[in-house]
């Protein structure tokens, strides 16, 4: 407890990795809007493994069902729930790790937490897995934003030392985006991309794993939305992406980089351009004091390295109490940071469609 | 809206920077507790003005009145409020931003928030006085933390592009927390700490301002807190701690420098010692899937550099219509991070009290 | 939206009644309860229609399917999640409802609500079908409830103008438990039972429906559980309890009586018996100051006649905008009261395992 | 914990009878409302003791401070915070009630639920004046409210035997409104009225109490606010008007009288007219599905008898472990409904800006 999040908006995932089914429950979603559920699988698919030389040979379709909360192919008003099933599980790969905790997995403080009665297969409820359900609630909310000028988006911007480009941080570039809509490998540079993919494989043939960084954006968030203190966009938005397994970090705008800035190179100056407002720069990352300035909202996640890793690791047996070796086996990625750019995307359209239908619209004639 | 945060133990602030007071009311207290106000007193001292060569030169004595919840030097259980009255205010001096905004700072994002009718005065609810309060509910979350064992720390670890040393990361190091604790310029390192003075003090002459980071930490926190998902500890503490003024971003254990490690090198190595489990290293943070390792719970902080500036800067008037010429008067830091430290502890003291009280003792008896 | 309920123990219900599957997820349960699902249905079949002469023929077997949250027959701490399939669905019957809406139903509101985007076949969300799986968040919360001394009971306490006896408010009266857990017809007096239905078959012979109220009880609640002002014992479960379709009123204890009584009688004596406190009466039923007192814990509840009735009605028909005659047809109870006693009970159950679980253990030592 | 309330406005009450103040904090306000300070002054005057010939010897002036939230008289969109202090405390009256604790009174939970530690001067943060910040945010909302064409009322309907006539379930009766707006003893037949207070007294001079119901009336919310299952509006207001102390039981429309009711006479018929829906009768009490059918949304409220009574009542002596009895000293009304009337309007005045800034305005253009 809890996997609900949401002011306005609300979802509830659900699922373990070896269970049934995996799934979620948005609640909150206006009537009347038009879903394309063809869309959204493709929306999904992106998320889906075996798009990377590396990625997990664990094959599933992720076809989510829709159980309630649409109607003649538009939302309801009544909650949207969608569930996905489980199909190819081996769950005799995780017996010895209930044994032999994993090195950087939560297996230790799963078993502290939920005194050794969590669901041990495959991760159980801490799985990437369940980001899947959380993509799919963010392909349903990315089609209603959609309908009011609203997009997400976001790439690799890092894995190992090597760095990509930056999104436009005045504008929304649809050439950026173009780049990205085709690619199983969303970055916006493609000559950073291959040595990215070059240090994933390194790290993997040494039976290792590499952490990354992701860029996100959210353009065309009007003016104004948001509030001081702790219903800000910024804690908001954090809040949801350090609920996807792996992230360590959050920032907006020149976010780590502001510490060694002054005040005269960070401040976005403002200027008047055909009677309205633009910025010259944006280190805000489209948030001022909680609330949008209507520059893109720019944002980074930092992505740890996988835990589990095929070459020997020290750890510790919990039956004998004493120090142990443990090399992971089974279907585990060596860099998840490419799948977790559409779940980044997700996360940022259902937190822009929670602020959005929390947004008040008081008239005071 | 809004300006409430938590989940077991609430806390609800208020105020203007130059209305009659500003407040807090934390509810969720447990009964009984003995507080000493002369401590908390000092603990809020910290986050005055004053204690650093180029602080703002408005006098505030800070001095809270307790309204509720407390009886006989403990607490009721009922809630606990308390005001700390405006004094010494010039509000002359935010005339001019009404109609010319200040690059980098609130003033256009809350107009266009709250259509004009916000009180500018001291930039109102978006002061950093507000700070103030939030500093008191954790100097009072503190002591009670305290009697069982836990106690958060921060310092300050990088200004400019000096950088200070860090926490041990396995344990919490007495002779670190004693360091700071005598320190109103709160570094581990004072050779580094009097290159940042100096840094501050250059970008002051300048009419600039300077950012910085902060390095918070909460030791004691019992393994096995927290849950995957949304109401992970990184999530909640997060969501805090964005929600003070400036803060651009906030990272857990290696945080972005995850990004171009390997897993070997970041998973933490547990080993046996003496029968209980222990951690080589600490790259995690203390949290791992949501989840309190029991290990410190590291993070750091970046902070922006003050918006408000001497030297001339390019804004609009709104008036008119047109670009216009501005160098912001009145008293502003050029360095908030200083004063920012004590607010960091006192978040971080919310957050693990939050955690505490919810955290679930269930038996199976 | 919302259908999500919960503090500590969250549930959140999704479906419609002529959709593909109805559900709820639990999040928040305790990791390690073990779970009979063949009780649980057992518990949800006394909901089910087909148990009275009069109730609809509609025939589900509303088996739920358990999709996560359950690891060798207990509870993993992951969110429970369950679904039931809707089979025997007519959706024909609700044509002309959407064109003349039916007296006293939601279809207007609903209408009005979601700009006629809401699922109208068989009411859709509104449908009193959603208490199936409302109950199966009960029979699940009850097993963890009995693993702690605590169960939940309701009966018939009048439908029309019969009435029929209260619980011991003293203390949970085995046999009058022993008498109701046996009973399609759960009243605890078999001649006002054979009464109440007389008048409901009576009413339906002249094509009308007949409304009729519920007591609720809850035995072995420990003292000192809930909080004065908003996180009272009383808001909280009738917040819950107003969520059950046609539930019109909520009271506790003496509840509206106590209109017409003085202190004197109110008042609830406190005895010494054996070193332990007793109280001669429960007016108050078993909560004051919103605090439980440790005694049963008893309400009352109102329920509205069933809107739809087979006999003519005036309505309005919206295409035309002019007055219209409307005969509901299609399968609807003539008196919901017999299937609402083991909703109650569920209610009562999910309100109370939130209750325990929110429960502060905080130890000053 | 928790003395919060609400979903998009919120409010947080604190203080103790006896402690330095009392006081709410608002947030969610939307900006730029005019408000009128003396108008709110009014409205919570009656509320304050001595209009009635019994009520409570204890004068206070209940002049509340406003700390934040306004600048200008509007509305600033930051929370509005406001006290109260306490004055003429006379807290020796509650020493004996420590040890003898008050039958029907929270003494006994309070203490079993704060191990003692509850501040028990006049009944701690369990006293009726807590009401009095309640009631003055409700002054504050219902100005906001009247802006647009909302009101809420409320009249004392029975005290002891005695009933008084009811609103006009069909419309705003404004005769009825100016009859209760000038009266110290809010009724709308006076000569009932007369009964009441005689019956009252009559209790008082047995060194007794009596109880009473209010019945409540929010006039001018439009149809289609609110949703079927948890966020309905019967819970929402419930849940509110049950954290008022003393409220034994809240019912809507018909309520309880609906339990003897066939459907085709509690139905409320909708005609056309003028080509609007209106509609022949208000059973439902102007919610149905959870959602407002745009009639007056009426309720009833019951209220017990105050505990606090001057004749001998039986208790326990919890020093002793023994049987004792117990004469009530210090000020208590013998009745508290009719000061209960503006503190029951007030709370559906909180309760419908609520529903009305959390309104869906959602546009598919």
């Amino acid at each position: 407890m809890s996997s609900m999040w949401g002011t306005t908006l609300k979802i509830s995932l659900f699922g373990e990795s070896h269970g049934p089914a995996i799934g979620v429950v948005i609640d909150g979603l206006p009537a009347g809007c038009p879903i394309d559920l063809e869309q959204a699988v493709a929306y999904c698919r992106r998320r889906a493994p075996g798009r990377t030389p590396w990625s997990t040979a664990r094959q599933e379709s992720d076809q989510a069902e829709i159980l309630s909360g649409l109607y003649r192919d538009r939302t309801s008003g009544a909650p949207l729930a969608a569930i996905i099933r489980n199909r190819d599980t081996r769950s005799a790969d995780y017996e010895e790790l209930q044994r032999k905790p994993r090195p950087g997995h939560a297996d230790l403080t799963a078993r502290q937490r939920y005194d050794g009665y969590q669901d041990p297969r495959g991760s159980g409820h801490f799985s990437g897995r369940l980001t899947a359900p959380l993509t799919f609630a963010g392909a349903i909310c990315s089609q209603i934003l959609a309908q009011h000028g609203i997009r997400t988006a976001a790439h690799i911007c890092q894995i190992g030392a090597v760095k990509d480009q930056l999104f436009n941080p005045l504008a929304c570039d649809q050439k950026q985006l173009d780049a990205l809509s085709g690619r199983d490998f969303p970055v916006l540079d493609t000559a950073s991309g291959a040595r990215m993919a070059e240090a994933v494989l390194e790290a993997a043939s040494a039976g290792d794993s590499l952490g990354g960084a992701i860029e996100g954006a959210i353009f065309g968030l009007p003016a104004g939305m948001g509030d001081p203190m702790f219903d800000n966009l910024e804690s908001q938005l954090a809040s949801l992406l350090f609920g996807i397994p792996a992230v360590k970090g959050v920032s907006f705008g020149a976010g780590f980089s502001a510490a060694a800035m002054r005040g005269s190179a960070f401040n976005d100056t403002p200027a008047m351009s055909d009677g309205a407002i633009t910025f010259l720069s944006n280190n805000s990352g489209g948030v001022i004091g909680g609330i949008s300035t209507g520059q893109p909202l720019l944002f980074h996640v930092a992505v740890r390295p996988p835990a589990s890793i095929g070459r020997e690791q020290q750890t510790v047996d919990l039956l004998s109490g004493e120090n142990a070796v443990l090399a992971v086996r089974g279907r585990h990625d060596p860099c998840i940071v490419p799948r977790a750019v559409p779940v980044v995307e997700a996360a940022a359209a259902i937190f822009s469609l929670d602020v959005l239908l929390g947004a008040r619209r008081w008239s005071h004639d």
